[in-house]
């Protein structure tokens, strides 16, 4: 296992406080958007993330009243719009590695997400597992708006099993901006905060993830996201299986010790 | 490609203006009902949608104060009542056969939804991409009112996935109606419209969508209904793929040369 | 084909008035813990129910003012935590093959969900087909409270399905209680009544049901849980064979004589 506490990534900002890693990228002054090398980058820390032990859940953050305003313009779409087949699908690839590599960082990811959070600046919430907001965020999937499909990175797969599929056609065909109410009032957004208190929020919620059995939570990150394509039956049967790993850990132990003696358990993530 | 503007029907009522197809059941003393004649005549006329060129967006309107009533009982279920196997299984499947013209059109779908939808006249909105609906509509899946299961043309794979496996068990085993306000609240409905005005605001949604990148948007209804039987992992590499191929299209570019020129986008659709 | 209704199992109360079982589990005094052995008699029951004639819908109620703490502590965790891994993968299993029944047992569970519903007493509910709970009732997932992964028994397979990804995950990380309201309000409970008032409900609701079409109800059951899994149009063909079987039933016959004569049918489940 390799530690990633002292990661000193080019393109985002990282700092791990109490074993909650806190992401966030930097360029406010631009509403930060992504660009080729911010994605790879993202994209290698965290395949990284499984093999990092002393990272235990992630925050993804917003800067300076913005979350991520996508794909920039110039350092993205120019290049894109006179690329060639080969080129756009090695880039779209890359940016579904992204989604990919979250889905399968085996901890966590809170998104605190405030102001503009637009494109596959939506996606990195959408591809979180728990999303705060704050009441003037504004969410927009606007592919549509720069003449592309709604299904970029995972969006038609994922955003329909967090609102529906009827709120997430609208969503998709439109690109108009969900306003925080309404993705509180959808199931996207796990809570609203004000701008001044949706970070430490997440990072809050974060580090009570960290403090709980986070080999098990990492099975449930898993499960979650692999029983979409399952039978009901088959998921039954890989949660019995699951379970059973989890129920020889001694966090599962450790629970049982401390509630005989009515003591809180300490988990230790083994 | 063929032309559909001046298709002249003869079991409902098709007019096509700026590109946008208005369809509508046409006994409106009677709510208007389906008949054999009428599931069959959409059928083709859905399966005709994808090779037309002057159609980018559909519009499915009520009649008279009433979206459909559903099989007509006299002309539909009388005959189903004595009909063999054989026979059952060709209705079926051709009712089915309309559902999946509607999945496979490549146009998006806006259903305006005012007063009675109920058994197949509720299945028609539930397979749209959009549906607005009026306070006074009442929407009821009420196969089991005579005496059917709730499993019809799809119901029990898409009503969940729009609303939720709970609230959409409960009106598959009971038949009620679900109001409007229902129905917004539970991602069923867009949006709510009064009755004078629910056909004309989906007529401008839908224009809006037709003056879009169409080609791109019949992308995003490929994607949203075929990625919930995939892995995650699957729909994101299929994503890349789509969008990839969305990448090279004329409309992106445009997109792209509006946004540096400090212009509004005007797509074609190719 | 056996009858049910003199059933008298051990380790939970059962009783049947009007084709209609009612279970409840009976150590109120303890919040209604499962054990080893009411686990076993309960899967054991619902194997049984798709061959019993005198049983048409079932209620899960409460008792005492609480539905279900989950797995008995002392009974059931601390033998577990000794266990090896084949007793572990058969215990797991064991507990998968009760929602597995529930699911299978071909008639409406509608449970009834006072107080406290806890670990494998929230399962219960979540694995039924309609659910009423009470303003003050407590669901709780909280297998990470004893350092377990929030995948028991299917739950991260059918909870989201249920309320949608984002707030499952919510649930299932931090184990925390969802209220009345916010079941109510995110489509989990199908309703909220009083604590003097919802077994009644529940018994009113399920006599309904047993009083429709209940081949029908057994067909919409396998439907709702099997399409899942299955692309749409997978899913379309399906319900096509479904719905052609259920018209052969006298049933659909008996509503279209009804309706002809304008009366209310008496359906007869054949």
């Amino acid at each position: 296992m390799t530690g990633m506490a002292g990661l000193e990534p080019k393109h985002f900002r990282w700092q791990v406080e109490d074993r909650v890693a806190i992401v966030r990228l930097d360029r406010p002054e631009r509403k930060n958007p992504l660009t080729f090398e911010s994605y790879a980058e993202l994209r290698d820390t965290f395949r990284a993330l499984p093999y990092a032990d002393d990272v235990a859940a992630v925050v993804f953050a917003s800067n300076g009243g913005n979350f991520c305003s996508g794909g920039d313009v110039h350092d993205i779409i120019g290049p894109l719009v006179d690329m060639d087949m080969k080129g756009l699908l090695a880039f779209t690839r890359m940016t579904g590695d992204l989604v990919k590599a979250m889905l399968n960082c085996g901890k966590p990811i809170v998104a605190a997400v405030d102001g503009i959070s637009a494109g596959a600046g939506a996606i990195i919430p959408m591809a979180s597992d728990i999303r705060f907001g704050t009441p003037g965020s504004k969410t927009a999937f606007l592919f549509t708006r720069v003449g592309l499909a709604g299904c970029d990175m995972g969006a038609c797969a994922i955003l329909p099993r967090i609102i529906g599929q009827g709120r997430a056609a609208e969503l998709l065909y439109t690109g108009r901006s969900m306003s925080g109410e309404e993705g509180l009032a959808w199931g996207y957004f796990n809570a609203l905060h004000g701008p001044d208190a949706v970070e430490a929020e997440a990072i809050a919620f974060a580090r009570k993830l960290a403090a709980g059995p986070t080999f098990a939570h990492g099975i449930t990150k898993t499960q979650l996201n692999q029983e979409w394509s399952m039978s009901l039956e088959q998921a039954i049967e890989a949660e019995a299986q699951a379970q059973a790993i989890c129920m020889q850990t001694v966090d599962f132990e450790r629970a049982y010790r401390a509630f005989v003696a009515k003591e809180k358990p300490v988990f230790e993530g083994d």
